[in-house]
């Protein structure tokens, strides 16, 4: 997705946001936004948003002196999921379509951000969450029987990980995708470097991905998978696999005009995505990208 | 009001939204959105939102090409409002407190602005609003005795004025007053210049404010009174009157730090704000300054 002009307010909103829960004071904060600032002017609107994504949290990095000022963020966070995770896990083994409650539950993951603090909020939201689907069904943004079809057909399958906690949610659906298809290839592929609460290869192993799937790092190290900056080894996995799957919204804008066939699981999160999308802000969405393409 | 940082994205918000609304194509807005970005590294903090305003508003005056551009926009606005303005009078006169309702009315009056399409949209909104008068006098926001008393007291009052459209309602309320308290000489102030659809000398001679007071332009071309930039007459008048009543937030922005006691009838539009005052966004508001000096 291409960066539009609605997100350059959003980028000072971010800057300003994660400057703050990273602890800058008010005027590391302006400087931050001056950099910022200063970076506009030269943006090229047809990159995508986690481009500039990159950019800005490489000056909050900068200016904090941390490599990965959001870590106790993520370990809260894991935490968190972890202690919801037997109830997940429960919900889905116990549902009459496990494959189709495991997609919705990863993509209603997305809700553990910063903001959540226990385990009951994330369980209220997820229930709030799940009653959306049906919705989404309706609107033609839930492309479940393509994905029942790619998941059945493919040997190995690539799974965009997105944020810290939301992971054991991924987890779920790697195992119910196991339990169903038989013994699948599954890489799970992680940031290369930490960038706000997104899952890096420490995450992975926390939540024990790495027992269940090949963990990888894509090498990027913005929010989203921009792929001329990920690793040889990263691209040669995204383009052969039989199936990608996306987690994410930063994954979607930094993917969503890739030719390949890849199946998007995200929360809509802005109303920039939502029109570029053609739908609604808080909507859950398993979009194939071959009904838009 | 000093700037926050909050007030940052909010300037890239209005200039964008505000030059597509005067028919810039994308490529324009983005240079605006370049201009503004370049000076935001030298704002300073300690100056007033609205000093901010003023720039982004004369950035888009320059990039249409025109010196008032939202001319339409304001006539349409008084035309809606001139069709309200009947009963909105009749809602004031047959009142059990006629003040009361006309200082809400003429506090509600502010959500004539660019969305609002047709006098049925306005009446629905206004009932809305007055709802919430209520709330805002048990949150201690709406100091309506001390507004009684002053009026009373006062011999000279300099009514502030806002927007186009809500200018009707600022009628209501100068002819309530005159009604009530008889022959006070009003002064009703307009920017010097146009921005925004914020009122002028022509939306005043439209609406037949000058028949009831005396209008006098403060010189300020931003969405506020900037005192600094105001006219040494209007500067005189604001010094001496025995009453000042400021209408609208871009008013309040710039004057909330003046030591002179002023009534600021408001409807908070945003966030910042809000915090500012210590209340919520939507809140309308009767403020008497000396109560927080």
């Amino acid at each position: 997705m291409r960066t539009y002009l609605d997100c350059i307010p959003c980028f000072f909103r971010q800057a300003i946001e994660c400057s703050r829960i990273v602890g800058l004071d008010e005027e590391k904060q302006k400087l931050v936004i001056d950099e910022v600032s200063r970076i506009i002017p030269n943006i090229s609107l047809s990159a995508s948003p986690p481009e500039m994504g990159r950019v800005i949290h490489q000056l909050i990095k900068r200016a904090i002196g941390k490599e990965d000022p959001f870590k106790e963020i993520k370990e809260k966070s894991n935490r968190i999921a972890k202690e919801v995770y037997p109830l997940v896990k429960k919900k889905v083994t116990c549902s009459k379509d496990p494959l189709l409650k495991a997609v919705e539950i990863s993509i209603a993951g997305n809700i553990i951000d910063y903001a959540v603090n226990t385990s009951i909020e994330v369980e209220k939201e997820i229930e709030k969450i799940l009653k959306k689907e049906e919705e989404s069904f309706k609107k033609g943004f839930f492309h479940f029987d393509e994905f029942k079809k790619a998941l059945k057909n493919a040997k190995d399958i690539l799974l965009l990980g997105d944020n810290a906690g939301e992971i054991f949610f991924d987890k779920v659906l790697i195992e119910t995708i196991k339990t169903l298809y038989g013994n699948k290839e599954i890489i799970y592929a992680v940031r290369g470097k930490p960038v706000i609460n997104d899952v890096t290869v420490e995450d992975a192993l926390f939540c024990g991905i790495d027992k269940i799937a090949k963990v990888i790092p894509s090498g990027s190290d913005a929010p989203g998978t921009i792929l001329n900056i990920c690793s040889e080894e990263f691209k040669e996995i995204f383009k052969s696999a039989d199936m990608v799957i996306s987690k994410g919204q930063g994954n979607f804008e930094s993917l969503s005009e890739e030719k390949r066939e890849i199946f998007f699981l995200l929360m809509v999160k802005c109303d920039v995505v939502a029109k570029d999308l053609g739908t609604e802000k808080g909507d859950i969405i398993l979009l194939y990208n071959k009904k838009r393409l």
